[in-house]
């Protein structure tokens, strides 16, 4: 699928400034790809449908995730974290990517997972450091995902559980995982 | 059995340190067990054998896990993580304490579980704050302590991922598990 095409196709189920972050995610998501010998365009049609079910009615997605059964531990947890694994399921139906790459990286976009592939790091990570992006310690994953991308990753994930933590807010145990795995498996950390 | 006998019992597996703080855990964890209400000789007793296993050597702990069957996922963490569960299989087969609050109690004092039981809280507790206890935030958890027993096993559960991650270590799962538990159902958090 082209770049407009599918740019065309999510345009539809965001807002505006959703569409914006996309756009960041994708330039982003590419640069990361070129660095580190990623497939540069599974990271950019990745990056482009990652939110492709963010504003998705919560019952849908709640009904989704019980029919299709994911992983059920996500009801008990906030919806932000529905869209993702919800988003790589109405990516291949709807859409019609089947390319599982690409839906993996759409569906642990947000809480990350243990023995993340280089393409879900990437989309992880683009989503994280878009050019649109503004909160604290961004700007140290922006230098530090120029030259080690495990590490950049695993800043993130910290920095995310740091913040989850701070708000009195529970954390997805993939996260934890996430971090557990980066920290004892990682290549560059 | 008597205080006594079981402080006889434990200094033997233990160095004159780890029996000083068994000490401190052991008034503490009385004096939680009197203010919040659970039974103040099944506190005692727990406190006294918490560490039991403390001193084992590594090899033998990581045979009770494997042929005990217990969570084989502690083998990738950190030893220290082991006597706990080891501690509680071991005071039950060697000192004979047949009483599954107790047990479990020891099982679980180093990283806590969901649902944990009141008496599980207190020996969790009462290990963080003993008045030997001497680091960033003991105080605060011993005020809050007083008070509201979840919110501070909630706080030490959240600075000892925070001290963690700090230096770059593990968490074990279970260890983010309680603190969702307690975010999501605590009584008083």
């Amino acid at each position: 699928m082209e770049r407009n095409d599918a740019l065309q196709i999510v345009k539809k189920h965001l807002t505006d400034k959703r569409y914006e972050h996309t756009l960041g995610v994708m330039e982003t998501a590419v640069h990361l790809a070129e660095t580190y010998g990623a497939d540069v365009k599974k990271a950019e049609l990745a990056a482009i449908f990652h939110d492709y079910a963010k504003f998705r009615p919560k019952e849908e997605m709640k009904q989704l995730i019980i029919d299709e059964q994911m992983d059920e531990r996500l009801l008990q947890f906030h919806h932000e974290l529905w869209h993702a694994p919800v988003g790589a399921l109405l990516v291949q139906r709807e859409v019609g990517i089947t390319d599982e790459e690409i839906l993996a990286a759409i569906r642990w976009h947000t809480t990350g997972r243990p023995k993340m592939t280089l393409l879900e790091k990437i989309v992880y990570l683009a989503d994280y450091i878009e050019p649109g992006r503004r909160f604290p310690g961004v700007d140290d994953v922006r230098g530090i995902a120029a030259h080690h991308l495990d590490d950049a990753v695993l800043t993130a994930v910290k920095n995310t559980i740091f913040f989850l933590m701070s708000k009195r807010q529970p954390v997805f145990p993939a996260t934890m995982d996430t971090y557990n795995d980066l920290i004892q498996n990682g290549e560059d950390v």
